[in-house]
């Protein structure tokens, strides 16, 4: 049965400059349905991040009908679910709780976002062999969308090599022994010589962190580079990449897509993604040109 | 500053059937406003009434914009506010919250809107001698709306004698000796008999508490009747005294304007009060023949 309003919000830390209620509502006034996202930054409550559960029952008690979970509350929030989707599941992290009827049942449409994004963006990128830098929350997600997508083996670069590895035996469990390794930074050298394409799933290039995540001869034409990174939208990989005249996909799309999936868990309703993806571009301001 | 969104809910007991989120809804439609106005029934959430200092908690660590506030928690919500209005302070009952800036301060706009009501229905209404039946939370407020008003005298009437004395005393000490005392039901004959108008302002007449609240013949021509009741709009007071030619108010202006006071406490945005009556008429239902 369609509902008249929807309510939803977005739990995680330092959160305030978050584009995705701005996509939301958007989309919602184009449908014409009734609908306020909230932030629930639990910085500016000043709560930590193990109250992702009172947060949770609060929102449900007082009417929301779903959240976006986001760093650092996409594993805690698990414990307090009642149900969970095969890619939350897989993923051990949710970022999307769709409330319904006292239950709380967990999604992660970073999974089938960052997947739409490089369908819509690299179709026709070859997927044999793929280096992906950064086994974070963020790595583990995008390493299960390319997987997904057909990718025929990852391996997984972090500086920290337990967690590179502990990803790596992860995806291998879900997808198939030989599908992902992983590789200490020292390697890259050689993995990207061989690899296909590159995704980079480390925090570097945010204006927060500048720079490149590994040295710019690296890079060669025959790469396809996915970017996770989407402030800027244009990161100093993405330029590098640009000039050498790689395919590239900027992060973006990724950021656009998980809210297309969660707008349309929320509401049972097809979101327009080329509008959505209209009003990330103009949400996100002036693209800086590449120098 | 022009918030860009509003978040309002309702605290009370048993109160799905409440026309005041549709009230508000629509008039925020009419003036474009993104505005979602939730129900927290503590009966739906298995809460005790003493739940809404963590109810209010949790809409304002939630993004609340406000909240009204109903039967069983007008006073139980005090203890929990930052601020009251003078309205809410003399009356010790608040119906709604406003929260800004982390702040929650308490308003009373059954007051004001029953007054609001009371002028525009019986604006030529004599205010010498009232008699008011119902000490409870609704006759405290109209007794408020009414000396405000300017009358004279209220002559306070409940079944509980000692009710409509502590009612009769809160009033003299708020408007000054000699404006209010209080009576039993069998003085009724005789205080009608000089009255210019009874306010009615106890349950009876509601669909579960059918029935007259006095005998009929106790109403004659020259008496107005102001009705608190407004499920259903024509109690059997209302059609008793229309039949007999008094001037008539029924409840639903009550209801209509204290959402008018309270929108406009929520959003600094002058409500349309003609709109929102014709809305309440809408979905208040067809009006039952007199017969």
């Amino acid at each position: 049965m369609a509902k008249d309003s929807y309510l939803v919000g977005l739990i995680g830390a330092g959160i305030g400059p978050s584009l995705t209620p701005a996509l939301h509502e958007r989309e919602a006034d184009r449908q014409g349905l009734r609908y306020v996202y909230r932030l629930l930054d639990i910085d500016a409550l000043g709560a930590p991040p193990e109250a992702v559960g009172d947060l949770l029952r609060s929102a449900r008690d007082l009417g929301f009908d779903g959240l976006n979970i986001t760093h650092p509350c996409k594993q805690l929030v698990i414990e307090h679910l009642d149900g969970l989707s095969p890619q939350a599941e897989a993923l051990g992290a949710v970022n999307t709780v769709v409330l319904d009827g006292g239950r709380a049942v967990g999604h992660n449409t970073d999974v089938t976002g960052f997947a739409a994004s490089f369908a819509r963006g690299l179709p026709d990128a070859p997927l044999e062999r793929i280096v992906q830098l950064g086994a974070g929350g963020a790595g583990a997600a995008v390493a299960h969308a390319t997987l997904t997508l057909g990718a025929g083996r990852i391996t997984v670069v972090d500086p920290l090599p337990e967690r590179a590895a502990a990803l790596a035996g992860s995806l291998n469990r879900h997808f198939g022994t030989g599908r992902a390794d992983s590789a200490a930074p020292d390697a890259l050298a050689g993995l990207l010589a061989r690899a296909d394409g590159v995704v980079h799933a480390t925090p570097t290039g945010m204006a927060a962190h500048p720079g490149l995540p590994f040295p710019a001869e690296l890079l060669h034409p025959g790469l396809w580079v996915a970017e996770v990174v989407y402030r800027p939208l244009r990161t100093e990989l993405l330029r590098t990449a640009r000039a050498l005249g790689c395919a590239t996909l900027d992060g973006g799309g990724m950021a656009v897509f998980q809210a297309v999936d969660a707008f349309r868990l929320f509401t049972g309703r097809e979101p327009d993604s080329t509008g959505m993806l209209a009003d990330f571009r103009e949400l996100a301001g002036p693209v800086t040109t590449p120098r």
